[in-house]
């Protein structure tokens, strides 16, 4: 297509990226070849590095540089508290609200019969073994809002109703900040009447 | 940023890809770690395969893979007519176009005092020497409607004009198709009525 088959397999590997057209993977690869030697062997270093060392948080499943990742690591989070989540960007979309301070687990995906995943494809066993083990106050689910999350959640909840002390929460269903009533669908204003909290003025 | 500081400097580098921002860097970086090791490998070899193997054409300063680029190559193209671009993107949107079938040559930039960039800076002095000892019957102005595109345009002009024999062109400027009248800028509008072309059923 282009001038040059070097430039077409770069354009061509861009491309393959997550929504990125041969416009866009042009671009790029226009972009790397105007810089100089040693920042586009950075560029590749750290991918390769990334890929070639990464690992997996022993305890939660997040990804981790070493044994454990940076927050399993972290003296100052509350390990009593236990933030179940499909997948690492999940634990990024929370992170990046400073709203919570506790741990983590990684499922490595959710139950859907569908796709053909099964509980026993997911990092479920490690996460019952982990409230067992350890002295864990609260497990906070914080899964989609859709069919396969609550199925999820169910059943995760099942496998661990019996610990009598535990508090099991999932996070709250409501109109999204700064949406209009007039937008937001039925069932999510429904839900959203049924888990009405108390007016404060801080909020 | 995140847990990760392999992650965190992955995301660092794809960031710094025009038009990116750190959460499509992160979508690609987590793209990348799902994939096995060869197709990554591939993703890598690819750029540092370009980064190191790709030259300038010695006769049109298009990227080559070769001694010369495949249009300066092929055997099929009008060697009669050069269009003189910019850089190496315009010769990617003309040849998208499908409508030309001669030569190019990339200037590597436009004049432009306010960036310190004069004729000198340009492969000017090749495109004279190109015109001066190849058989070429005309030069095809394919600069941008700007006064640097001007500039440069009227500069090359006066460095040819002494050629009595070769035709010197530039791309029509006029409405785009398929834009209202209504939405046309007054200068393109105006250069459009005075340039007007002979009316055709084929247009």
């Amino acid at each position: 297509m282009n001038s040059s088959k070097l430039l077409d397999k770069a354009v061509e590997q861009f491309a393959s990226l997550p929504g990125i057209g041969r416009k866009t993977a042009l671009k790029f690869v226009l972009h790397l070849l105007k810089k100089n030697a040693a920042d586009v062997d950075a560029f590749l270093q750290s991918i390769a590095d990334l890929k070639r060392n990464i690992r997996e948080c022993r305890i939660c499943h997040n990804i981790a540089d070493d044994d454990l990742c940076e927050i399993c690591a972290d003296r100052k989070r509350d390990t009593s508290v236990v933030c179940v989540v499909e997948n690492i960007k999940d634990i990024l979309s929370i992170e990046a609200t400073s709203q919570y301070n506790g741990l983590y687990h990684v499922l490595g995906g959710i139950i859907s019969p569908m796709d053909g995943i099964g509980p026993a494809d997911l990092h479920i066993q490690s996460l019952v073994e982990r409230i067992e083990q350890e002295e864990i106050r609260e497990v906070i689910f914080a899964l989609s809002a859709t069919i396969e999350g609550d199925t999820t959640g169910y059943y995760i909840f099942k496998k661990l109703k019996h610990k009598e002390e535990l508090i099991i929460s999932t996070i709250a269903k409501g109109i999204s900040i700064g949406n209009d009533l007039e937008y937001t669908d039925e069932l999510t204003l429904g839900r959203s009447i049924v888990n009405r909290v108390k007016f404060s003025m801080n909020e």
